[in-house]
């Protein structure tokens, strides 16, 4: 069952805003209608809150809760939409970022390949096109 | 024959914007000139109509209903042009998005490669260069 | 001889804008310095003259006239340059589009690759970058 | 042990504006949590400060230099976040340049690639998509 | 040597803006520190002076000439920068286009690969991000 | 319906054994277990009898006759193993070649990509790993 | 837990040697060291026993069914090397080919990927090359 | 019109067997059926007559003739298979090599993209399979 | 300083012949002569002693401990062809395999790449070919 | 001026067979015909002379030395095929291996890319095929 709680965070190591981008290409859940899994590659991409404030504290995502936040949806039945903005939320409400964008691309399924893209905060242009 | 009634719809699952895309390399139809077969992608990227609102009940078309729905052109007589404008009025005209865009790829016939897209509403600019 | 007059047209099948892009790579013509053969590809990119205008009357090209028209190339001796900036004139003068854009992509000739970009009215931001 | 000291300087050498970038694909740390080593690239793009201006008489940094430079965080325990930064702040402290951007793309790790991209200074538009 | 005189230019055939590029794969240096020789690749682009101006008298670069010019760099010792400026003054001055762009790609050394971009004029957007 | 009798054949050019090979990537037919389409690619390999022996008469197949039997099958229930099968029973029935080979490659359904490989008589070692 | 029952066969549809090839490249199990998920591709190849004969009639693996086997592998500790001659096991007591390969494919892990290859019966030369 | 008194020789220099592939991928000739051009890549191989012999003093082609020898199939109307026998019985002819193949690939018409080989004497195996 | 003693051994799983391979991309040791580090791949393939043997008591390398020996090496100054011979005698010394192979493939040093191959026994034909 | 003195040897390590491949994409000489240069990249494969034997003594050729002899041939007019067959009697005259071969790999003129390969000794089977 997705847990947020498995996520940890650590301070963001700088006051100058930078970009953090984590993929992961081995995310699978299951199909709430068919039970079929699904297999898909997850795009997470952040504007850490700057050290030095208090969000700042708590900035970055720990790498590998990151990987077992992931796996726990492994045997959830969820459709693509959901997931990605549940990740999205998830993240975002941790990690208070000045914005963070989650991006989910999934394997094709009766010759159907998907991408969905949810965005929080004013992601900046150059990472709207997907 | 292309039966828009195959479409369904499901209601979005979040009130924030975000976006979908569903890429089908398996389609295909019936030069209307020659008699033969053409195969092509078809691209769908929109932003669903967000929950809450009247729209946002019908606002993301169901994947497996996109699919029967493009497998009937799979024995119409129909140029690219006509296909693409097609199937941009039949899912903006149902799923009433805040934009949507199809772009449909073929492959060669004659030595040529030919690639045609058809807008709804206000695509944002990162999705316009094909 | 290259002959304008093998283009044919079609009406433009919808009065909302949407864009068409055919890529011949089996263009070939002559250099007019050396006799030896040139092999290039020919993007075309438009968007049609709308329908329920007298331009979108012969809006769009016909496919297998263009082959042809481009075939009448095949033994004349004329320059990158030149070729790329008749073609553009030649399209854009039957079609009357809201904007037309031809790219033509050169093999290696003694170890250099060209490109040329001719545009027609006002191509958009995104179709600039070849 | 990463030493700013490796880094050398020559004269820019035009006063005309212009941009270098070098990448370097066999950067090496270890991974202060696990004692693992961490393998990735590391991009390095900037405006060096104009020839004729006290900063650009030390305004692009010599190639060698910059390697052995890398090569000084082979031993060193830092995460992909500090790595980036630290390495921006060493470059753009020697260098003075008009602007500075660090990319490093970092290997799979527990099937999760990260990309970090640290700016300084007004980095153009079309440098920010990483 | 490096020797301007060897480039030749022909009149532009139209008034009409259009984009000219050369990519020159072969193109080969010697480092003045090691003396070893460098391999790269030279992108040449630029919008010639229009026909009907005196600068479009001899507006474009002749292709032959070009490769002769290129290959007066062969036993030349010369860093990636200066190359890079040099041959972008040495093309500006010549053709007086309406801007001209050498991007220079190097093979890698010592596990570094590098690029420098030298603009000349008003380079559109859509050709600043390398 | 799969109609043998679309093909059509021309003699073979040559005394000296020779191997023809014809890669049809746009092959469909229709699954019979669950009327979905299927899309494969069609590779056809063989060596024609020899010029001046009766099946030389009509030992090569003729190409677009090729075709149209591909496209006989659009509309067939028929499994990936028997297409593959009656494809090569079909064409070596007819062409009586030295030996002839036919590797069908499927697209993936479920996850599942295949690719079944029918011989007919004594194909060369080297074609035989697919 | 991986269940051979799911398995299913349908009759060998030729009397004529052929080759079966399906690529499954949605596998997941589980390290049963550390209870991390493994992600691989399948890939299995086998001739079928002959029509004609007892092993024939059940001489091909049905593709769904095949599907839901892997799937059953989704939650089980096993390693690389007993998945692989597992399957090898199962498929080959069930259709009793005349020979059959298992090649599993396992994507990197602590920056290691590993292939495992598993045969029965006489594998002909051509596909032992991994 | 195809013509092989453009062919040139120049001694083998060398007695020790060796091999030579030439590869032109700027080949075009003429459908005699549809009247079309036809384009495609010829592959030349052989290992000369060695030098020594009375057939070594002129066992190695000229690399410009070849090109200006396959160029007087321009505007020739000749079948796929004719091509390759012709190519392969001029070169075979002139040069009197140990052995000699010609692999010619089409590209795609009709959807249907051909490979045709033709071998002159004992071609050795690993040469064999295209 | 490489240490053999890091590696340990886990039982082969089955008595049937089969094949192993580990593909480590990560690996890094100095070059003795230049004290610049080395990056390369490993390849390690062996058919295990069977299962029911006393070597097969140890016939497979634990995958971690593998990563830990090859990082044995990290700061070790070793030629390629030392590194890749010593690897093959511990591993071939340790796990006594039917047979075993490693390929060190290494990236660029001065313009050129290397490959080195080392076999222990009798390595089937098919993997000898790098 | 080519010049076999700058090589240099090392003793191979080791008595047991091994394959070493060295392979340069750098390579550059000049075309006497006409003048302008070639480039093209060098694969040099052999299995050295064995430790404990009088050419093991020279078994193995170092690195550097190999370069600035390939450098060495930067200015000098010589055919493709001459080339390869200097660089392999070089090499096999100072190494004295088992069995060496020289694949030269030689960018495109006049659209014809060519390949020259040439043995010495007997090299193994899997190696032939270019």
């Amino acid at each position: 069952m997705p847990d947020v709680r498995l996520l940890e965070a650590f301070p963001t190591p700088s006051a100058t805003p930078f970009v953090i981008e984590h993929v992961s290409d081995e995310f699978t859940s299951v199909c709430p209608k068919t039970g079929h899994p699904d297999f898909g590659e997850v795009v997470l991409r952040y504007q850490p809150a700057p050290a030095g404030t208090p969000a700042g504290e708590r900035g970055c995502v720990e790498l590998k809760s990151l990987k077992l936040y992931y796996q726990s949806f492994r045997n959830e039945g969820i459709f693509y939409e959901a997931v990605t903005n549940r990740i999205r939320d998830d993240l975002a409400g941790m990690l208070k970022p000045a914005w963070l964008q989650i991006i989910t691309k999934w394997r094709g399924r009766g010759g159907i390949r998907s991408v969905i893209r949810a965005d929080h905060g004013p992601v900046p242009a150059h990472y709207l096109g997907v």
